[in-house]
């Protein structure tokens, strides 16, 4: 164990308790979201909207891919705004609204709840503080069970965040295939973990690097959204992520010589989307960094990040080892820099917004 | 009329035909939405998906304020992968999706109403093109009337859009204020172009300008993410967008002396939120620039694009005259710094993406 006041000490500590945490929560929760999923696999929610900040807004996209794909409900963001400073009153009967907050303490994330719940909407908190304003607003709660989260960047919440997404879509349609692959999760993550300090060996080459592109797709857009955010937050560099569509609609200008581009790239349905605007990129000059599951593009790619597996993991948990990968990388590469990624310049834990 | 091959001719001339382009747009397709409308508002929608990509997104964006602060309808942006990569079966009967593409020809968006339609969902397009695939698949449309568009960086049939958005808004509750709003943006936009000089001037501080955020909220929150686009593609400017609060989240960490800080800052509901956020920028020694005509941000700012207006503008198309403003500025920064605005690096005007 690091002694608390290195840096990264904290998040280093909290990264590598992803796979007791999801192991955890899994034991947890997986009953009990089933049990209260009931009324909405027997009359499905006519909508889900997801409301939620920052790293757990990334988590609510997961979400978007999950209960569309799996579950053929349709889901939207919510954006706060509607309900703090429009006061809209939306027609919401029916539909399902759920706010995440890892500290339940998010008051646009909590008004969005509460203006849903007085107009009808069954309402649903995701979040790692049982006593929360949050878990009081909403009718429901599935809890994170992370244990505390004291690193300001964010890392085991994000993870259990979408396994609780996970836990819930497979309620939804009470197909266990899902929770199958959701439980080999910690393993894989212990992996993942078992190979980091060669992980942390491959980030000397970006010692200097100021900024950076990130690309996914489908359910990798999440993880590649949530990726640049801890590089900006934690390692001051100037990183965009993108769709990989989005990307070719203007942002791709930016490329030029050895500007690098960071793919996420795992087998399954959107990988092909992916490998287009890589070799796209390539072709401009870029350098490719990939990270990800998918022997063809890591083949190709200038610098490869591959997540190494027994077998072939299903494209609806490829976000977890991915993710992983990137936070061991953001933490690293901060105190490389001379930064510390527990205290971010500039940033406090719990965000309050109007 | 300035030399169709000098840099910036096309954008430039297309920025300037805004007040009349939105003027017949109004006179030919106000009377059509309204009868093509009548259904939605017997029976509105259970709710809205809007399909798009790129300049398109960001008039979506506005589009989802507007159906759910004006008309109560809960509108979610449709992940064309949902369609295009995992062929997903979601439920969307009762739904509308409106497609929006100025070519008509954007794949991914054809096939999102394409497969919404099959569904049982009514589909609606709003392009330029009459006689496009986007137009073909859906089974109404709203022509933009906007001209050949000829500059890749798309100007006027921005603005058409929120114009077709807000028509159709006012069709669905048959409130007439924001027709007579809408009818007021042409002239407010001749009054921005008659400032076009000044406002081209302003630009030489921002001769070497590398990088910037865009902060915007609400109804102007759309404005922020295509100003942002437009500085990317036309300058090869790092700008990044962000909504007020989610730059709270992690991303204001990167603010050092002198970081430059746009914000779209009109009078409204948002107005205080983007005050906060500018205000905290400033305390971290940010360059702050304000592009709106909300008094009490242009005062304190430290470069003001004060958007003049004879009388209170309704924040709902308070976006018309702050986007013009960003993209006289975008234009002029362009050909400042020696690029061709008219044909971006590595851009084509319409992009196909699987």
């Amino acid at each position: 164990m690091m002694a608390e006041n290195l840096p990264g000490a904290l998040m280093t500590s909290e990264i590598r308790e992803q796979p007791e945490v999801v192991e955890r929560f899994l034991k947890t929760e997986s009953d009990r979201a089933r049990t209260l999923a009931d009324r909405w696999r027997r009359k499905p929610p006519r909508f889900i909207f997801i409301a939620a900040r920052g790293t757990s807004d990334h988590a609510a996209l997961y979400g978007k891919y999950l209960f569309e794909v799996r579950n053929g409900i349709p889901v939207g963001m919510a954006a706060p705004s509607i309900a703090t400073v429009y006061r809209a009153d939306v027609h919401v009967e029916g539909a399902l609204f759920i706010g995440i907050s890892q500290s339940g303490q998010a008051a646009d994330v909590i008004a969005v709840l509460e203006q849903a719940r007085r107009g009808g909407a069954d309402t649903l908190a995701i979040t790692n503080a049982a006593d929360s304003p949050l878990a009081a607003a909403a009718q429901e709660t599935i809890l994170l069970h992370a244990g505390p989260e004291r690193s300001v960047a964010a890392t085991k919440t994000f993870t259990t965040s979408l396994a609780a997404l996970g836990v819930l879509s497979a309620a939804l349609d009470g197909r266990e295939e899902l929770i199958e692959s959701l439980r080999r999760v910690p393993d894989v993550l212990r992996g993942v973990l078992r190979d980091e300090p060669r992980l942390r060996g491959k980030c000397e080459r970006f010692r200097y690097l100021e900024e950076c592109v990130v690309l996914g797709r489908g359910f990798n857009l999440g993880t590649a959204l949530e990726l640049a955010l801890k590089f900006r937050e934690t390692c001051n560099v100037r990183a965009q992520s993108f769709a990989s569509p989005d990307f070719m609609h203007g942002p791709i200008a930016i490329i030029e010589k050895g500007y690098p581009v960071i793919a996420i790239a795992n087998r399954g349905a959107a990988l092909a989307s992916v490998l287009d605007v890589v070799a796209n990129a390539r072709t401009r000059g870029a350098e490719t960094v990939v990270i990800g599951n998918a022997p063809e593009a890591l083949q190709s790619a200038d610098i490869a990040f591959p997540i190494a597996l027994d077998e072939e993991l299903p494209e609806e948990v490829s976000p977890f080892p991915a993710v992983v990968v990137g936070q061991i990388l953001a933490c690293a590469l901060s105190v490389m820099k001379g930064l510390d990624p527990d205290r971010p310049r500039g940033l406090n834990k719990v965000t309050v917004t109007r």
